[in-house]
């Protein structure tokens, strides 16, 4: 793992000598291809006479940065972890930040809070704001406090602030404020689509990031195939995915809470929060469905792994892991630029119940079982998300992106998009056995045709397998980033190699 | 690890076979201490007349637990960790759950959100409600929708709801709220101190879970101290301690960020945060101080451990050190009921400062110098601190106890009790060479004729020592929680076995 080709001049961020280093001219680039966008919108908007101000002179974008959050009303702070947009726009790791970005120039000054000197002596002497500026790569830095002064000496005429839903979270974003702000004009609608659209569209510099937090995710994938073994509690191995991720690649943020599923678990699609705390014993005979990512620099990675804890598939292991492949495989064929990403979770359905049907678990006529939306009841999940700074990252549904379908099971997708270059998205196709959707769909006079409940009755504990890659959208086709064994044999292969202790 | 003996029978909490088990008697228990004082303190209102009601019929508790946290303006969580408060009284690990306490028969009833069919099939099918009464063995649990209704039908005459102070973060508590509160009398004002004053005592199911807290983070401290060696960075350190505690002790969480300090970063009290993340390269010759404690079922530790990362002392590192451990054991020996924590403060500084003198760092009289507060430039921080669901428990400072003392480096001290048994605390003396401090007292006419300037100079770049141990004030004296190398000679004996292969 060396440093990066981009970050061998200029300021950088790396975490330990064996860890990727990255360029701030990341940032620098997000921020210019920002404001292009912008400087784009604002003709358009002079055009049609809409602007709200007759030129870009004095307009500038205001970015708020994220706060610690605390357990109750004690000082325990969590790890703190940037908020994207902040992050995406400046690379700042530490909370409580500002950043203005002038739009005709790309002049970006970052504003940071004036830390008293008794709470320096806890937590370490601050960065003057000249080394912050030099460390970042911006024209400036000031203290926070020096906010409004700034932006009337620099003749402010308009402030953009950042306010959109999160249409995976249904939450909004958090909206720049700071004293005095009542002394701008404030426009806090133009900015969210533009910036979203940036952040769909990966660069260069962005992808070595996201392939790094992929190559440190996948490895520890391989690893833990190779720890875990019946009599092992589903945290030990997460604990082992989250040890492999930092000590080896200085990951110390998860992309989001590890799901460690066993058994049963395997059917529940979000296991492992704190309701269903990975707490389960693992035992022989048991599917493990790990679905773990480590993130780097607050780039992401969303992989999942499912196998026999014991290394070898049974026959009817093999049936439910063959289908949720060949899924897997057809789209990974298919995604490729123009492809529709509502096309391709269908594809995925397909696949899954053409095999479910061979292996006489359905039956009745494949066309039939698609038009009456089956496949929600094994995948119930959209086939995969945008990924970026955050795992389930923003763009899925934008106004002007496709709306999200209203069938059954094609309503759960995170984003109905035309796949485009440089999208990073994971495809993760699965197939469950949920009791609450498999008592429906026998209950319902549509679907309980193609059920063949007694050969389903054997599947009913078996839980489920999700199969889970992350690609970037190239010009040819795409790019895999995930690197862990896949088919049977190779899986197999992989797990009957000497076992490695985990215990340390 | 066995499961503890209070947990054989009934609900109880356990995470994988090997965790402790913990019987929720513990919450019973600590509820009805609750109600008793509060019965106690309604006798004193109705004798005074200022109860503010006539008897106790009607009058419950509520509680409101924590809710999730988020990265930004996503849906990806922090694991959740249940607010103290809610916890101690209810074990309740979930989040947005209420809990109601009737004074008079401590009969007490949780309140849980209803999950709809969409998110239980991502999360997993929620308990009932009667499957989480039993659990957590409650008289009663209902959804949270119905609150008011049940309080009403309760005849319910007050809800005393938690508002009060957090003395070590200066945030306000959670107070519970929910639609429909209106229309019942509230009291936030009485709850506080009472159920402050009920943590501050622990009880033996808590001590037991401390206990258990502190072996497997003991344990932890000493497989680290055989992994680490130079060429490591601090993450890595960091990694291994937080594997060490989930893994074999079913530690999801820390007590804290972990301060993962070498060289010059030891003198920094609180390294470690996302502003200076345990970066550093560890190269030989540092000091290591690794202040770091996981938690179980919300009970915390909270452990430093300083040393040599080559394993050897040199001499310089020996006078620190010593003068550190003369402080912790003189502490050790007179930490008992009745123990003024001030006093045993000033008794860790004067052992310090008394061997800096004796190493020819200080000049002059240790009686002058400990009126003139010079200990303070040296041991900025307080002794220690009281411990329990919060690693920095509540109880420090209420309207009963002694006032925060007002003079240098003891105004920094978390609490100035006297000490009782029942009561946990950290003690946790250090001696640590801040540029900015040793720049001031050498700028102070009080201060500086104290000072060896020549001799101070070569400790400038030293960084510091700490060495923290969790006790219970017992009625003999203290018992000590934590087990680790101490001496010296326990240290470089301990590190000079075999060293453990941490990479995996």
């Amino acid at each position: 793992m060396s440093v990066g080709a981009a970050a061998r001049t200029g300021p950088f961020y790396q975490l330990g000598k064996k860890c990727l280093g990255i360029s701030m001219e990341l940032h620098v680039v997000n921020r210019q291809r920002l404001c292009r966008r912008l400087q784009d919108k604002w003709e358009r908007l002079i055009s049609q006479n809409a602007a709200p101000t007759p030129t870009l002179k004095g307009v500038f974008i205001l970015l708020q940065g994220g706060s610690d959050t605390y357990h109750g009303d004690s000082d325990a702070a969590n790890v703190f972890r940037q908020e994207s947009f902040f992050h995406w726009a400046f690379g700042a790791l530490e909370p409580d930040w500002y950043g203005a970005i002038e739009i005709s120039t790309a002049r970006t000054i970052l504003f940071v809070p004036r830390i008293p000197d008794a709470v320096a002596l806890y937590d370490g002497k601050p960065a003057t704001p000249s080394e912050v500026a030099k460390k970042y790569s911006t024209e400036g830095c000031f203290y926070a406090d020096e906010l409004v002064d700034r932006l009337k000496q620099w003749d402010t005429t308009l402030l953009l602030t950042l306010r959109g839903m999160n249409t995976d979270s249904g939450r909004m974003t958090v909206e720049a404020s700071f004293p005095g702000i009542e002394h701008f004009k404030v426009n806090n609608e133009l900015l969210h689509p533009e910036i979203v659209e940036c952040r769909l569209y990966k660069t260069k510099m962005e992808l070595e990031v996201l392939r790094y937090a992929n190559r440190i995710s996948s490895a520890a994938h391989r690893h833990l195939m190779r720890c875990v073994k019946p009599g092992m509690h589903e945290f030990e191995a997460e604990s082992i995915f989250l040890h492999y991720c930092y000590f080896h690649g200085g990951m110390r943020h998860v992309a989001y809470t590890c799901i460690g599923a066993s058994g049963c678990n395997c059917a529940i699609l979000h296991y492992g929060h704190a309701g269903s705390p990975n707490e389960r014993l693992i035992e022989d005979g048991d599917m493990c469905l790990f679905d773990m990512g480590g993130e780097y620099y607050c780039y992401t990675s969303d992989i999942t792994c499912s196998y026999p804890v014991n290394g070898r598939f049974t026959s009817d292991q093999k049936i439910i892991y063959e289908a949720v492949l060949a899924a897997s495989r057809a789209v990974l064929n298919a995604a490729k630029p123009g492809a529709d990403w509502v096309k391709l979770h269908q594809l995925a359905e397909e696949n899954i119940l053409s095999r479910l049907l061979q292996a006489g678990l359905l039956r009745g006529d494949l066309a039939k079982m698609m038009k009456e939306r089956l496949g929600a009841v094994f995948m119930p999940h959209g086939l995969g998300h945008l990924m970026g700074c955050d795992v389930h990252d923003v763009g899925g549904y934008t106004q002007d992106s496709p709306a999200r379908p209203t069938a059954v099971g094609l309503r759960n997708l995170r984003t109905a998009r035309i796949l485009q270059p440089n999208m990073v998205i994971t495809v993760e196709p699965g197939c469950y056995f949920i009791d609450q959707l498999l008592d429906e769909a026998l209950q319902s006079p549509k679907l309980s045709p193609f059920l063949v409940p007694e050969a389903l009755q054997r599947f009913r504990k078996f839980g489920g397998v999700r199969i889970e890659d992350n690609i970037v959208i190239t010009e040819a086709g795409n790019e895999l980033l995930t690197d862990v064994p896949r088919t049977i044999e190779e899986i197999e292969q992989w797990m009957s190699s000497p076992a490695v202790d985990a215990r340390l």
